[in-house]
């Protein structure tokens, strides 16, 4: 088998990094992270290194410190994870500045690694609302990261790949089965108990039981009730 | 006296951010923010404690994962750091992706704390070649950040500040004077030792007694030999 170039993957462990994941795994040898930020679903963190076995990626996991990424219904127990259904705006499950924090990361290990290739599974389309997760927000990053980096001196151009971006979630679902992604081992909620199951009545909860039934498919996660 | 603005400073403990946290505090009340990643020179750490005091800065210490910013001779301890002057290209005490990691907690920090304002002692004139320290990676980090964030979203403008950008080590020198920095307390070396004294041969230190003897100012530094 031909040596294939390395990609680096950001994976928590949810349907849209997993079909991310299958995606990146076509065409290149992949080096997983993922990221101990304190988040509520520490069953996430299981679940990816399972889904990069399955893909027979490396997975590393950083650990980030705690007292930065403070002040969400994500990583502070004290704020409530909102089940009513999405409000306007930008909801209480926000974490200030996580994907460029993830992305920086995944900056530096692409560095270290010679890969010039960075997946990750934002989509803007069946999404909570958050910033960085638009279009916008990536093509920026990108460009940030060609300046900053010996690869962009050095005329490797980096690339940001963000291939859900404008993909429904019942289309990422029928994508990532197609390429053989076991959704059962996906945790979605944000406030899944520890051995992974889910409430069922979060935003990404709604989100994914939405995108499943859209997708025609049955719904193979957990629910605690 | 009048509540002001509240401003995330990056604090290394060198001479540079020293120099930047007495001119943000001009106008600011600064959060300065230290990393702990495993760098060889940990009386930075010690430095950016003891300047955050003198400037009567909240100081946050964030921890890095050790695992990421590898191969640099600043993290490596099985690379050497040069002492033979400077060559051309990027040298092996970059250290992959660091500013951008730095500047994403900032960001963070930023938006927990409600600022829109965050300093950076960057220099592009007397400095080691790293890409992460030119005025367009500066730029283009400012522009992400405000697609990244709430504050971006609702319309406060977050402003990256590098004060130093365009300075020779000299002027950054005579200005930290003009502002009762006290450089005995700053360390700039790349290998210093536990007590903070300088090798005096490495391209920091280097950089920093031209300055001082450019400024027609007495070299407070402590050196080893």
């Amino acid at each position: 088998m031909a040596s294939r170039a390395k990609a680096i993957v950001l994976l928590s462990g949810g349907l849209d990094s997993a079909t991310t994941l299958a995606m990146a795994s076509e065409n290149f040898d992949c080096h997983a992270i993922s990221f101990d930020y304190s988040q509520r679903h520490v069953s996430e963190l299981q679940a990816a290194s399972r889904l990069a076995q399955a893909f027979s990626a490396f997975h590393q996991i950083i650990r980030l410190d705690r007292g930065v990424m403070t002040r969400s219904a994500l990583t502070d127990a004290t704020i409530d994870v909102p089940v009513e259904g999405k409000d306007d705006g930008i909801p209480v499950t926000y974490v200030p500045a996580r994907n460029t924090i993830f992305l920086a990361h995944a900056l530096a290990v692409a560095e270290v690694q010679g890969a010039a290739d960075i997946f990750i599974g934002v989509n803007a389309v069946d999404y909570s609302g958050y910033p960085d997760c638009r279009p916008a927000y990536i093509e920026a990053f990108e460009h940030m990261a060609n300046l900053a980096t010996r690869a962009g001196i050095e005329g490797r151009q980096l690339k940001i790949h963000a291939p859900l971006i404008d993909l429904s979630k019942a289309e990422i679902i029928s994508a990532g089965q197609q390429l053989g992604v076991d959704f059962s081992m996906t945790v979605s909620c944000y406030q899944a108990d520890d051995p992974g199951r889910a409430c069922g009545c979060c935003d990404s909860c709604r989100l994914r039981r939405e995108g499943f039934a859209a997708a025609g498919m049955a719904d193979p996660t957990r629910y605690r009730r």
